[in-house]
């Protein structure tokens, strides 16, 4: 792969409180990341953007790719019900793999006009449609996790699986999919109420076994908890039952964290096990507001997420947006000692922070993966009177005007149709 | 003017709790009015639309039209301090009328391009700025009101008027703005901090005599209202200061209302006063979550608005859905008796609910106003599986990925460029 670097005005965030900014920078890339960022012209090939918003690629920590057939209804109900009713009819209809090699191929297309980069996202318990999607997303250029969704109890028949089988196609998912290099597989027990205690202990084991990192979700919603609590009257509470199977490690992503005791956070924080913050989802479902700013305070790792179809957008931007709206809410009505996410810090969360899931990802740092997106700014926002950073807030607030331009996956430009 | 139909998939509501819906009906408008909706073809030209999602015009109750120019901006702050560094200085830049001509036309282009038919609109103190407001509005096709703002103390420099020069300005702007004809004078004191109880008192009885409705802010920020307090010792609270001038009528919109007392909410409902309920702009403010259900259980006149640029959108399909969120977070974190809006119900306030401010707008009944919005559906919104009512909440929910087609507003065709 050859040496190039690309023009354009600058925005990225190395610390969550600031931005860093850089007017007709150069950011040069060579073998699929970044050697300098520099406002000198350097010698390589020049990809001219001036003029263009130039961010980092974003990371979406949480996504179920199978809802996206459904993104933007069922907004009025609750997390189970909203499950029974919808999510669960829906993902049954991936048991047709010609379904599903349409369905996710616009899912992937659609995602290339968003600027994630990328992802880690729920399948669903079907092992070929699973490894389908891998592919479809390898080839579309991201890179990243796809989980083939463990759920042995608790759920219709027709997601339902046996145990030992379950296990055994999580098994052989895992080796079939040694044939995509970008997008590899992560253990992806659904949540507890749909996994049953063996099948949770086995999946932990296929984790540690082989080194294969592990998502899945906690404490999202009050009477999900509570049922977790039924569930599990011999743990302390909902992430000590993972715990308890050894599913809290620092390659694990646990979606929303929402309604989190202190001993739980403790614990989080003490595996290193990474928070996917979804807020668009979590006012959608009326799950409530993940306590995001104590987690900081924590110094726990937090990223961001879509969590689509619990999420209403593909787009980053939008979720950075609810993230701040979300916050302030918070801090009214609900905890009046911990301030709103400024815009700095949800863009590092996008960013830098869920990037550091799969590596050095997220910032224009020398040594980072050359994750990098163009947006094509809409009429107005680029004037001599805004600064980068006002134009950036623009991107974040209007994120439905301004359509991304291109964009590059360690160097490699992706094809936007 | 002609008669004419249009066909197409209907979707409208008559009652808050349900909507109605007609898969390729037809609308005849005649002479600007409705005066059938049916699924026979009439005699009518028909204007085909088929398989287009085709919703009433939507009313914007409060909207600042100068602050379009740093929409999406600035965010970070709450009220009072927010006027102060931001919007202050730019609604100062309005005294120069041709500056004035270039963004109101901006503002009324990008208009264009939502659903909005109808709307109260803001100006600044500057009188012939905003008569260029009323005429750009007028000419595009739109119906409603703007108002010259009136600001005497509390205001930096460039913006605080002298008050005879207030109310003079007044009396002229209402007067030179004869001159128009679908876009009328509407009374428009900024809030108590900025107008003195003389004002206050004169432009109460400017609009009784002249028969103008009036707009104004109540109960938005906490700070605010405390600041409101001082101001007005002798006021039992914000809303019957306002009333003790006269100001609280039927034919007065006052915005927020998020930090409403019940006496207030009774006086507001005594004197018929509309509420523009503006989540978005509430949620970006950090000022809190209005509580919409107790508004529409007590029977008060309740509509949507934008409330552009605390508001960070001009679509009020994107205010529908930050109003359904926020009441699902009210009711999670505030006060777990007022049970989350439904889809129906933010879209009758966005179109029967604020259009009644108007006369007969906001719904597909005959003898309403000809105000009919053609949405351009994405790809993957129109397919066989889904509803019409699916069609629709995709369209609040994904409102980024939906520009409006066309929109005709008491049956004349809007030019959307």
């Amino acid at each position: 792969m050859e040496s190039f670097a690309i023009k354009g005005d600058l925005i990225w965030t190395e610390k969550p409180d600031s931005f860093m900014t850089m007017h007709d920078g150069y950011i040069t890339v060579s073998d699929g990341r970044i050697t300098s960022v520099s406002s000198e012209r350097p010698s390589a090939d020049i990809v001219d953007r001036s003029g263009c918003l130039v961010i980092p690629g974003l990371s979406d920590l949480h996504i179920h790719a199978p809802q996206y057939v459904f993104m933007g209804m069922h907004m009025d109900e609750e997390l189970l019900e909203w499950l029974e009713k919808h999510t669960f009819p829906a993902e049954a209809a991936f048991s047709d793999t010609g379904f599903a090699r349409e369905a996710y191929g616009s899912f992937a297309e659609a995602l290339l006009k968003t600027p994630t980069t990328r992802l880690s996202a729920f399948g669903t318990i079907h092992e070929d449609s699973t490894l389908i999607l891998m592919d479809i997303l390898g080839k579309a250029g991201f890179h990243g996790y796809v989980g083939k969704v463990n759920m042995d109890r608790n759920s219709p028949d027709s997601l339902v699986e046996d145990t030992d089988e379950s296990i055994a196609s999580t098994r052989s998912f895992i080796e079939r999919s040694s044939a995509y290099s970008s997008i590899r597989p992560i253990i992806t027990p659904r949540f507890i109420p749909s996994c049953s205690d063996r099948l949770l202990k086995e999946l932990g084991r296929i984790a540690s076994g082989l080194s294969i990192p592990i998502q899945s979700h906690l404490d999202e919603n009050r009477s999900e908890i509570e049922w977790v609590a039924s569930l599990c009257p011999w743990a302390r509470d909902y992430a000590s039952a993972y715990d308890s199977f050894s599913l809290l490690t620092d390659r694990t992503i646990m979606a929303h964290c929402v309604w989190m005791t202190d001993d739980e956070i403790d614990l989080l924080k003490a595996r290193g096990t990474y928070i996917a913050h979804s807020p668009t989802s979590n006012l959608n479902l009326s799950s409530g507001i993940a306590p995001v700013r104590h987690f900081l305070d924590k110094g726990l790792s937090v990223g961001l997420a879509t969590d689509v179809a619990g999420g209403s957008s593909l787009s980053l931007l939008t979720v950075m947006q609810d993230a701040v709206k979300a916050s302030k809410m918070r801090w009214r009505l609900q905890d009046d000692s911990a301030k709103p996410l400024g815009l700095s810090e949800v863009f590092y969360l996008a960013s830098k922070g869920g990037g550091s899931f799969f590596g050095s990802v997220g910032s224009f740092e020398p040594g980072f993966d050359a994750d990098i997106v163009i947006l094509d700014e809409a009429e107005g926002f680029r004037t001599s009177c805004h600064s980068i950073e006002e134009r950036l807030e623009m991107a974040v607030y209007r994120s439905s005007e301004l359509p991304v331009k291109e964009k590059y996956i360690r160097g490699i430009r992706c094809t936007c149709s």
